[in-house]
């Protein structure tokens, strides 16, 4: 009966993820070590507050935010969690590289881990559009490429255009939501216009996610101060209340737009779920441009409104007119106002700068920046996608979609006594 | 279709929201500024630690405390998190309009985001009172104007009393509790002596609910000691294990006497939940006098067990008796602990004084602050109430009470393929 | 009708809760103040952060991990809170003795709140091997032995053999394990072969205390670097990338190892919650002797791998051939982990020594480490066993078992209106 259930996990899954972990395991014992000097500046003030602050979004938010579909609530947790233990540990090692090509060794200290949690939160983005309709193989596959991706985009931009590293960082929305797109129209099943049979939310489902979903709420404004130098305190402040008071307009302007559109005139909560991280995501991509509170207000509720649009229009938009199957509305929640922010902070940029010249240029090189980040995001995803084509992968059939049958055992109902 | 389900939420709370969210950004933009100095204070140890728990307590602790109504969980922390993120900008504005009139610019920084997010949960407690015999329009508007007469009854006690900050804060308790309690007792419906179709609780919203509770629980020390100035941390260690302490001798406490007090000898999860906080409320409205541990853990006890036999008896007493329906036992959660704090602050102090003229004068200072904050609270809770009543808000009907399916959309249960 | 239902709740939780609290309360008052100097070092940097973290494990982690069942969520979460409170306090008591007998008081800070933390923790741990099968009376008798014998055992090894504290309070995995093991082989109800009615889990079950897990998951760093001294920071970003890294390699060999054994070739959501903690569990024992990141790593993948095997295989081989019923795998969660810890401290520190006598000398010390901490935990565990079997307690029938409606009311499910 085995291998009519799940024939994926125990030939592919099982060797795959050993073969992995002790790949890991021996290249960590030959290149990388503990950071025994400067930890002053990681473990002061509360940069480790923040650090499980970043860790708590990308393990149990992105994992219950993934619960809400009626029966993939176990997938959606568990996978989120087996693939963001494997991302994370290559991204470690990806990032890394540039010291283990100089030193020879890699150096680990906390923000070598929160950097690579990020690059991880980059592809469980990722995975958000193809929830349900993979296995455990492929989102394991597709996250190692996604960081590999990430991280290429990220040196990319540091040694061709000088891009700070917090910077490049937070393309991570942007990159993530295009890669995930991407790869979903690669994959696209024939037939998917209609929903599939499990493809719906439920009400302890919805309420599952929305705790995921408000621990992300919550934890933004670490998510976006915690990489900002620690020597600007003020700049640190700046950020913190600025994604505060975004998320906080966003979450206010979501619902007020969600019921305008509506057809009903009500509320969808997996719906607000997607729109309210809008003003975070914004706020993290233009970070460095925002100065005033007002600023960024401004910038949570314009993508608020916009991320509204998008959950109610373009996803089903995107399915029938471009066959792209965004499980869960990640283009609307990450892409559309991550690409808000780096508008938002050319324009800031603009106005800021005295000088003609320097704006001209700084816009040249902004636009180069996103240049980049989609060029690269689209062609990894295309990539990516043609590589989980293959039959090698058993992909899970159109019946056994959004379903955790096809891959966790469910308790015994026949007992005795 | 439309207007049969919640005519409140298309034509009111979309307009209300959009026009406060836009006002905020308009004041925001000429008014407030990020504080660039003295940010040292804010960012040193570990108040961003706090900061943070704070921010759990008020967003997902009173939001998912809300979710123990079998067929209102959306509603309950959806509303929360919508009510708190207009509440917090306007609590921020309210909070600096002193500094504005001084200086003509509001500074914020850390501090004030917490000071807000206080103010945010008196308002939260009061919403207790009517949760799911109002519409969200209600609740946003009972929201600013709670919170506008707290931070009124703020000034009055600094201006009038020279009551510090802390212990004003800490009164709100007391304020919310009281406001709800009128507000409840205007807005009484005809016929609620006898339980509402769906006013109860369930085995899954049980667990949810506790959830939050545990959340709050465990969050109490950063509570009551955040605001603790941080140049006397041996005052603040004082609030944390006290907090700590109470919270445990008040768990305990509340679980011997409501198993006393059930007519089945049984344990309630719902009842449970608003007793165990009752230590931390105590402590929290007496903090400033408690020093000793076994004091804490004292009021803790007595906390507990006056507010298990508020839940067993006084709740159903308020109902038939003066008409007063109190859904979330705000008045057994945070109105008597918070009373009996005051009076465990009022014994503390005169114990410890030496002085009989000095021990008199506080007794009458602490009886005028009460005195103030109990009419201010009733008033402006009936105030509030009154405007409520109005028929312009669209309450909604009798049999829609505690239920989400007259807010929310539901996920369609016929699909195919 | 009341007798029929817990007759243990009313005539013997009530005031054994309240004779304990009052006899706390009291103890307290005589013997402990807060410590109101060197407070410096506790409220520096992290340390408040991570406290709340191990707050968090105890009250939040361990109880919604005891939700798995389906029909016991309530009992789970809430006598984990009740049991949980009265044993922090007993703990600091205890912990506090020395002081006491040296100084006549008990100093508290933060720090002694982490280690009654602590030392409530093993309690917890030894708890899921009867969870289900024990009334709370029972369940609190248990803790407060438990925690006697733990910090007898933490005393014998400090005094007898000069083991550190830090090494000594990380046995809580080994000790509260072994003292589960024996308790509930004591306390084996006859027929327990055969599943009970209601020993299974559930949907939504799984759900609550996967989130449980994911929380644990997430917080083991601060728990195992938390009583690290703070002069050595790098001694504690050494354990916390560490343990960082063994629970990321310890999740992925568990996953793996779990299909491989599972006979459908499944994942089972319960089981694999069980072993991704193997790997935190196993580095906090060893944390003294973990240097690099890959010792940290194979230790992780190790402690998963023979965590997973156990899950699969030692629970029904105890139950079966030794009459030992483990409910939540308490055996193979902490106990074989703990071991193989203990084992890789031993052979590290071999590895490490240069000399040939220091080595020995080493391992002699360390075999009696575990010698003494197996004999006092099975002693412990047989004595509180024998203890708990007496009629006076009313153990639950063996068709109450497994189900909350032994001890907590449910909503009327008979409405009007």
């Amino acid at each position: 009966m085995a291998p009519q259930y799940a024939p994926s996990l125990r030939s592919r899954l099982a060797p795959l993820l050993l073969l992995l972990q002790t790949g890991f395991i021996v290249v960590f014992a030959f290149y990388v070590d503990i950071e025994t000097h400067s930890f002053n500046t990681d473990l002061t003030s509360n940069f480790y507050a923040e650090f499980q602050d970043v860790h708590v979004i990308v393990f149990l938010g992105f994992g219950f935010l993934s619960t809400f579909l009626i029966r993939y609530g176990f997938s959606g947790v568990g996978f989120n969690l087996l693939v963001a233990a494997t991302a994370t540990q290559w991204a470690i090692l990806l990032n890394g590289l540039e010291s283990w090509y100089h030193r020879g060794k890699i150096s680990l200290n906390l923000r070598s881990l929160v950097v690579a949690d990020m690059c991880t939160a980059s592809a469980l983005i990722s995975i958000g559009t193809v929830l349900g309709k993979t296995n455990p193989v492929q989102l394991t596959a597709l996250a190692l490429l996604e960081v590999t991706g990430f991280v290429l985009n990220e040196w990319l931009l540091h040694s061709l255009l000088r891009v700070q590293l917090l910077n490049s960082i937070m393309q991570l929305h942007i990159f993530g939501s295009l890669f995930g797109l991407a790869l979903t129209w690669v994959l696209y099943r024939r037939g998917s216009e209609q929903r599939f049979e499990k493809e719906k939310s439920g009400y302890e489902s919805g309420l599952f996610s929305m705790m995921g979903s408000v621990f992300m709420w919550m934890f933004w404004p670490s998510f976006n101060s915690v990489l900002v130098d620690e020597r600007t305190p003020e700049r640190h402040l700046e950020v913190v209340c600025g994604t505060y008071l975004a998320l906080a307009a966003g979450a206010v302007a979501a619902a007020a737009v969600a019921v305008l559109l509506n057809p009903e005139g009500k509320l969808s909560l997996v719906q607000l779920q997607s729109c309210i991280q809008a003003g975070g995501v914004a706020v993290g991509v233009s970070a460095s441009a925002v100065h005033q509170p007002w600023e960024a207000m401004t910038i949570g509720f314009s993508a608020a409104v916009l991320s509204a649009v998008g959950v109610q229009y373009l996803k089903v938009h995107m399915l029938l007119a471009h066959q792209c199957q965004d499980t869960r509305n990640v283009l609307s929640t990450h892409g559309i106002p991550g690409l808000l922010g780096w508008t938002a902070h050319l324009l800031l940029q603009l106005w800021d700068s005295e000088d003609h010249t320097m704006a001209i240029r700084f816009a040249v090189f902004h636009l180069c920046t996103l240049f980049v980040t989609l060029t690269l995001s689209l062609l990894m995803g295309i990539i990516t996608g043609i590589l989980l084509k293959w039959n090698f992968w058993r992909t899970p059939q159109d019946k056994k979609c959004f379903d955790d049958q096809a891959f966790w055992e469910f308790p015994h109902l026949a007992v005795r006594k």
